[in-house]
């Protein structure tokens, strides 16, 4: 089995993005599968290509982007992607879309394959804080998710993807008085663990967990 | 114009639910609007069949949804309803769904037709917390959300509907320490000021304020 | 018996304090007490001056001082004033003091006589947050607290006297997201429940609730 | 220079406590200074007993005693210490004091001699979240904090001493939603940064940076 596991470079006032510094330290095999590793741009409008590309050089079995949270204090499977850009601050190209739909011809939104539930359950079991998370938001990371969901609709038809959000770093938040951060290593235990449940319940679907959110 | 808001009972541990009381305060008419008001239950077998029923008996051009999140810190219209029930806790009738699709033939999603910015900025002017939220979560709320958009998918194209969260009442988070809460009185002000924003951009769409969230 | 009651003008970037606003709707009277009402300077040497005056023009009973607590969820009684005063801000006269003692001749810190946790107590009795606080901060707030206990420690020995601080308004977290707020109405009411504690409690010391923090 | 540093042991529903974990992990010489380090217990009758051995077995120059602070943000050098005991809940002996002052011929407060900015600097510069706190609560960790001080007041004058809270560790916020964590990694890296600032500040005092708190 391969995964593919991307992973956004630094935007707005931040110099370090957790989710490219964690991606790049996973170990190159997790329960036996293949993990191949990307970075890819803060930029609305190449980040797909990016890992469009990725796909077809690397036929992943799974794909996984991860993406920085700033503010959560959890590490969170996101179970939806909706066809919705908009953006807060401008990407790293400057592009700042207003209300716009991702695709035209796509899905109001996709849900994901991954077994999202027993992600969650297997991060909490490492010991760190996890959650099923229903809104990658509507910058970057929503965007993301939705476009490989789009390819996987469109094109890839065998492909399973989503996304996980992680939170800031310790050093992200030295001048962000109460906002929670998490470190790097435990990013990388929590998305090895993560990882490690997408290829257990492999042909399985997820587990019947309680979870859900009331709001 | 007609604009039928409904909120729902008690739920959980919970004696009070902020959304019908504010609900039964709104004023009868909002910027010449007539405002019909209905108590739902928080039962998700039901909640829908009592909606559909006062569709039917009112004709109302718009719907709106009033829940409680407890935990916000402001009142969010809430942007788009996914096509999923997850029960953290069981509902008034003692069910508690997981991991399940509300309607097999319906869209993964829907978008509000209502103006969510010009709502969640009527707020703000009003003098209260507001931010358009891209997750009603996977409860009742999500689910009368969604219930309305496949009743306007299947039955009724011309009405167009929402959801707005509100947060917990003040002798609600007497014995939840460090949790928000907002005023019966405020929660009546802030509707109202998102019903007149409804009725003002009628027929114009929503503006084009900066907005989003990160994730 | 009679009560002085302060409330603080606004300061920095706010052009509004719930702390005076409360205090000029309070009652003239609370369980037969004859409540006296004032406002004080947000300005380190300039405050104490003020509220000296008032005592020796009133002559009342008690003193409380009413302040703004932004960042907090509740109406929360002050403990302990600590003779310490470093401004995060410059007050209303520009002066920010670093590191420095109120009084060379004072204690280290001075306990209020207020009974705390039965105002507390009542404030929760009204439907409202609240808890015993153990920091004033070390700002204007902690420093009008110690200045009328040191009047007490060197000048008016039968004087009893404290501080509550008070949320944001909701107004003033329009633009600060995700920050608690009360009601303008809702201060004042808590206000009147924790004078009518002080009251009652008049002669009694105070109620043996559990409380306490653990840090 | 010899520098004796305590770690409460767990308590509450705690299997762990980070303090003691953090303190065992510390480097045997930190910038010249010899550390000393011992386990105490959360027993408001006993912990002071077994720091007060330590300090007449080892002489030292400087006692810091951590605690856990859960839901602090931050690694906190603590200011102040009340004459003030009141149990939220019971400690390891399973006792509980309320309202009970700490020594009768104690001071009302006493203030570390540990220079607290520079110590949160120094945090903030190893990347890691910091301030100074004005409030080690009412539990053990106010205790043994006004207790070592009061010993200085009464039998160690040329003794230097003071507190430091640092957050829940990662696995203990697995079941506390919304709550904030730090690795045990980073409380070592925090503590040791912390420690290097008093050896550094010795003799000088405390730096003058802008800090306090507003309330």
């Amino acid at each position: 089995m391969k995964i593919l596991v991307t992973g956004f470079d630094p935007f707005g006032t931040d110099k370090i993005n957790p989710a490219i510094e964690a991606v790049k330290k996973l170990p190159n095999e997790i329960e036996g599968a293949e993990i191949v590793k990307i970075e890819i741009p803060t930029i609305f409008n190449k980040c797909a290509e990016v890992v469009h590309q990725a796909i077809l050089d690397n036929k992943p079995d799974y794909v996984l982007d991860i993406g920085q949270a700033g503010g959560r204090f959890a590490l969170t499977p996101e179970r939806v992607a909706i066809n919705f850009d908009d953006g807060r601050i401008a990407d790293n190209a400057g592009f700042q879309p207003r209300n716009q739909p991702i695709h035209e011809d796509g899905q109001n939104a996709y849900f994901t394959q991954l077994p999202v539930k027993a992600m969650a359950q297997a991060v909490l079991d490492a010991g760190l804080p996890s959650y099923v998370s229903t809104t990658a938001g509507t910058y970057v990371c929503n965007h993301i998710m939705y476009q490989v969901q789009y390819m996987i609709d469109k094109e890839f038809p065998e492909l399973k993807a989503g996304f996980m959000h992680i939170p800031f770093l310790p050093n992200q938040v030295v001048a962000r008085p109460d906002t929670p951060c998490l470190s790097l290593a435990d990013d990388v235990t929590g998305i090895t663990a993560a990882i490690s449940a997408i290829v257990k319940q492999d042909g399985k679907g997820d587990i019947e967990a309680i979870g859900g959110s009331l709001n």
